[in-house]
């Protein structure tokens, strides 16, 4: 479970739903605004502020697109395996491969920096939306933006300043988080272990996964330092009880207009399914060709085959009816409020009418953009690290103010940080990714698309691709510094990966030029009329839309019934994985496990769902009881909580987490991380 | 274009959509029913019915899912070149690969027999409606019609009988055709000439494609004799004139109701698209294996891109509000009069309402039922032969009554005859559809489905394909022709394709039998009530949806206005093959035509587009004008007609064809077939 790459989204209309619903475990709620009162009524507590301060300071955000929580005084950090991969495959190479058998740091000084990796936690929030909307939308205003952040956090490296758009612009805060950019990494298990089940259980439960990982924060070199750190209770759960999950979910959409959804269910998710399906195919078929072309491609199925499911799950969602209803339901209490008062005529116009205008301009204009801009060279690193070293030379000439925004001077230091990092190149991968997103933009734009001849020119996609890969420098980082330093050679550079970039770039620029007029800014004018119609009609006991920033959602344990399977449980013990382990991937075990059936007691909590409401981005996250204890750590939701992008169904929407006694029993029996196991509990 | 492997379907309100659009060139018309005023008031001439019995008598059904015509008195039939593809692969074997280089017979006595193809043309029509519903639907109905069948031909192998429904229930006919057994390959040529342009430019225009190719029917080892064949005339046509097309169209969906249509576009197709991107991703990365990877799995891939392309056409037209809005206004005016008149109500009662539940039942029971049965093994060979053997095994043990209707003994013969065929097994292509079913299976019915886990055991699909491909024996024709006459040896083999198909048979006839059951049969029902009162309602000047029976479609040549790509002309000349090709696949040329360029007249027409009606399954149908000449051969249809299948838009909905200028050209300049060329004109 990922934050999918979706766009970030609108408002969500909580009171809408929760008038129907009454007291359904709905909704991911900022700290400042989290409805003690609803859930004292459900479950007779309610967190005070002192509570709430303490989870927030403990709660982590990964720059990676996860959650985390801080484990022990020593910065210790609890979150998933699937969260670190990123940084088990930067750290590995030839004889270890961390992504397949796990990091196990035996010693502190064995803990290894994440290459890139960076977390935040946040420590306040304040209302700036009066500042903020004094200036019209445009470039004043986000100059105005830059200016608060900049008087608040200055230089300082170790604090980061945002100012944070929630309710899509009903309302602004500035969030300031201490930051850490040295993260390190102290144990994570095998990925057999963490994604027991592979694909085939992913979304799914019953489950048996250890997604569990353990990074530490560091400062100035040394463990950071943290006064109350959560910490892990081994009691087990049980149903009916309060669980609070503090988590940074990614993004929802659950606030679009119907005609927004209709984008979506009837153009924007079928067209991603079918480009996923499609590339998934290829990375299967490339990966039994042998055992280094899997390991280069693992990490990038993996992506698209959770991707994947998020979408399909999303599309179900909107083809359902009685799913559709409740959104056209929730649309029309706002559409007759709107025909019934002049005021508010007056003060918003038709939003929707013009919400549905721009969704035809979306539908022309959405797939140039696409593949030529937002998904340019689909995976590949050394397409993207071109484009970024060819529009750097040109954008850096311009004034700040005609540039594009991330070549704008506020950014540029993390463009040149991202473009000289060391990343590894997987030429398997790389030409897999190439050819694909030459094949897919023909076949989307035309054979007779004047970038897609440009790019083409008479070539096949396989031969551009391979030049590439055979010959271009920019897998190399001192060519790639060499190219930063130097913009006017990039210009001059017949290196094949600059080559093909500069061929269609003007015409991705175009394409990106005309969603932005056709689509992006007359949309956000539009839902901002929307957002501030629904304050209006509805009042502001509601939540934001997910947008990565921190929110706490409050459920209880408890199973589901699904509309296929049946009753579902909500744990899954220890016993049950090795009935459900054939020895066939992906139902196989990872080899410590295989005699570890005697170590482990039977009863051991495994993994259970809870109805907290999260999503993407939530992965990581602790579940907590009444009194802050994690009793278990959120990595998935069920399959039905896909849909949970565009709205929250209390009977059928689950978390799922992995319970905190089978990581204490792992960590001591399987890992022998004593150290680890007794900090978590110190 | 190809018929597309989607059920056959209903009937068509082609009233209903002509009422609103006066004279559209639309429908797929019988040739008993044929509106002949209706063409002669928008066209200044209609075929008499000399006109008709000629063309009918030269028109051609191949078995294979393809349409031609005589074109000449020995036999001679046009149609196109990726009609006769299976021929092709058939006869190729190490060095001579007709698939990839063509096929030249210079003289006759080199024609070859394509393996397994047959061919049959229409003699007679005779309505049977009064005999065949007499009897309720069900065993006894299907008995009636077999004896209706067996009376008209009995043993006669030159002839082919079948009772025909038409209009989903409201008619019934028995065709009587001629029949022919021995079907020669004469004339086709490279893929690279048939299917210039590729996957990018399927269903597109402007178009290059010389998609042609020529049989020979035989009869007792010699040329069949025609009296009347068609002609080709290569002087042109000019947009306006009056284009008929004889074709045999696949399958149409124009009268599903509402429901049926929703299901399609939110569920059906959907899914359908993602399975085949899937496998399309598979299929293009394991052809970079190597040419032997890349020769084994071309055709498989052909067909996967062209259904992909036809069902995201398919379901693109049903998002299309406009369009669906008008299938909503058709059933409108059904469900008004079934409002209005108590006589409808008493005999249909809500047949809207029932097939509305149907489709609940089918959301349900569609994926086991499809990939269990339906799509056994995917592209398997070897799996869907061990199924017939393992089948029939059980089946020719039981009274013919009791049977799968595949199995009863009229149908005994065509079992074995297709059983024991000689056809190439490609390993690599068997092994990639065998894994890729086994993890479709599982990811659709889930990992703890009964059957899923009888078919993994503790293997992996990779493990059960590979021992499948290197042990089993179902690939010899030796070992299938002893299974078959010693049906008890089949329960004691241990062959391991014959092995996996046992295990998960029972569920396999169970979905099967759930789907018949909660589907077929009152979805039967409940469409049979929709079409009595379409013609109550409507009248019989309708025609019914194609079900691949003979059809004659009018048009004229015209180009379009598309909303992407704004006017596309109704003509490509051959000047534009040379501007196209770049050189790199698939825009290159076949070595034929790379020196060609001076040979052929820059303004000969080469492929042009009408506006008649026609789907997939009308490949190769001739386009005549009104004296019964062939000015061009259809090979095609825009990408808006793919849409077709549920609806036909005058505006947008274009056939395309080869030019009989272009084809005569060809044979005479590039391939130096001048005998064949004479006899054409001849």
């Amino acid at each position: 479970m990922r934050i999918p790459a979706i766009a970030v989204a609108t408002l969500l209309a909580a009171t809408v739903a929760a008038a129907s619903v009454a007291l359904a475990d709905e909704g991911m709620w900022t700290f400042d605004n989290f409805p003690s009162a609803r859930v004292k009524q459900a479950y007779g507590f309610a967190p005070d502020q002192k509570w709430l301060d303490r989870v927030r300071k403990a709660s982590v955000r990964l720059d990676v697109g996860c959650s985390g929580s801080v484990v022990s005084k020593d910065g210790l950090v609890m979150t998933n395996r699937h969260c670190v991969v990123d940084c088990e495959s930067d750290l590995s190479s030839l004889g270890h491969d961390y992504v397949q058998d796990g990091f196990f740091a035996t010693a502190r000084k064995d803990e290894k920096i994440c290459p890139g990796a960076g977390a935040s936690i946040l420590q306040s929030m304040t209302d700036v939306t009066q500042r903020v909307k004094r200036i019209a939308a445009g470039p004043a205003r986000t100059a105005e933006i830059d200016a608060i952040e900049t008087e608040a956090c200055g230089e300082d490296r170790a604090k980061m300043c945002e100012v944070v758009n929630l309710y899509r612009g009903g309302q602004y805060q500035l969030y300031v988080y201490d930051r850490y950019d040295d993260v390190r990494i102290a144990f994570a298990p095998e990925v057999q272990s963490a994604s027991f089940g592979g694909d085939p259980d992913n979304f799914n439960f019953p489950r048996y996964a250890l997604d569990m990982a353990l990074l530490r924060l560091y400062r100035d070199g040394k463990p950071a330092a943290f006064t109350d750190p959560l910490k892990l209770e081994a009691s087990g759960s049980k149903q009916g009880d309060l669980v609070l999950v503090p988590s940074h979910p990614g993004s929802t959409e659950r606030l679009l207009t119907n005609a927004q959804l209709e984008f979506q269910r009837d153009h924007f998710l079928p067209w991603r399914i079918e480009y996923l399906a499609q590339i998934r195919g290829a990375m299967l078929a490339e990966s039994t060709k042998g055992e280094e072309e899997a390991r280069q491609i693992s990490e990038a199925l993996e992506n698209v085959e959770n991707s994947l499911k998020v979408f399909k799950g999303q599309r179900g969602a909107l083809v359902e009816p009685s799913f559709f209803a409740i959104k056209a339901g929730e649309e029309k209490k706002l559409r007759d409020a709107l025909a019934m008062r002049t005021d508010l005529r007056g003060k918003y116009g038709d939003p929707f009418a013009e919400v549905a205008a721009v969704m035809m301009a979306q539908k022309r204009a959405y797939l140039p953009y696409q593949m030529l801009e937002v998904r340019y060279g689909a995976g590949s690193v050394l397409l993207n690290d071109a484009r970024s070293l060819v529009r750097a030379a040109s954008e850096r000439n311009k004034p700040d103010g005609d540039r594009l925004p991330e070549f704008m001077n506020s950014r540029l230091d993390g463009q040149k940080g991202a473009l000289l990092a060391e990343a590894p190149v997987h030429p398997v991968l790389e030409k897999l990714e190439i050819v694909f997103w030459l094949e897919k933009t023909r076949e989307y734009l035309g054979a007779d698309h004047p970038a897609v001849n440009a790019l083409f020119g008479s070539r096949t996609s396989g031969e551009i691709a391979t030049e590439i890969i055979n010959s271009s420098q920019v897998g190399d980082l001192g060519f790639r510094k060499r190219m930063w330093d130097n913009p006017q050679q990039v210009a001059q550079s017949n290196d094949p990966a600059l080559a093909l970039v500069k061929k269609a770039d003007d015409a991705a620029r175009a394409a990106r030029a005309k969603y932005e007029t056709s689509v992006t800014r007359p949309l956000s004018i539009a839902t901002e009329k929307v957002a501030g119609l629904r304050f209006d009609v509805l009042g502001k006991d509601i939540y934001p839309d997910a947008n990565f920033t921190l929110r706490l959602s409050y459920g209880t344990v408890k199973g589901w019934t699904d509309p296929v399977h049946g009753d579902v449980k909500p744990f899954t013990y220890a016993s049950g994985l090795w009935d459900r382990a054939t020895g066939a991937f992906p139902f196989n075990l990872a080899n410590r496990w295989v005699d570890a059936k005697s170590k482990i007691p039977a009863a051991t909590e495994f993994n259970f769902v809870t109805t907290n409401d999260v999503v993407g981005g939530s992965s990581g996250s602790p579940a907590l009881d009444r009194e802050g204890r994690i009793i278990g750590l959120v990595f998935d939701g069920n399959i039905h909580s896909t849909g949970g992008a565009f709205g929250f169904d209390p009977a059928l929407n689950r978390t799922v987490a992995v319970s905190s006694q089978m990581i204490l029993e792992a960590l001591r029996k399987i890992y022998s991380a004593n150290a680890l196991a007794d900090e978590l509990q110190k």
